[in-house]
């Protein structure tokens, strides 16, 4: 497994319950592909979100956020942590 | 305080000795700015580096990152998080 950082533009005006409703729907699929969301943050002036998971591959967090109706717009893998 | 990620383009290849060194040299400075770093990631392919801190303010974050010589090409606040 590797950890990967996603990326959401476009998600001006996001509010608490949004995020927490979208993380949450992932949760609720993620086991299908092996994903793990950790952690997500927020910008919502920028609309900017940040997505932290360990998965198999990008595809398979792309195939996530896509089967809840919000692809990312970059998935990177960090294998490197501090 | 509030959370910050910050982004780092421009770093493909940097190997874990080069993050732990550029996370602990930011770490040695952050208090004069009342900065916490908190992780960071790092995606070496692409270059990209992610760091989240808690921070009085996005110049704080940015002048640590400066003093230490490796400046973020963006400072996001991300007040959101689950």
């Amino acid at each position: 497994m590797t950890m990967f950082m996603d990326v959401h533009h476009g998600m001006a005006g996001i509010t608490a319950e949004q995020l927490k409703a979208a993380h949450e729907a992932d949760l609720a699929v993620q086991d299908r592909e092996g994903v793990e969301f950790r952690q997500a943050w927020a910008d919502p002036e920028s609309g900017t979100v940040y997505c932290l998971s360990s998965a198999p591959s990008k595809e398979a967090v792309q195939r996530v956020h896509e089967r809840t109706g919000h692809p990312a717009d970059e998935v990177h893998p960090v294998p490197l942590q501090v």
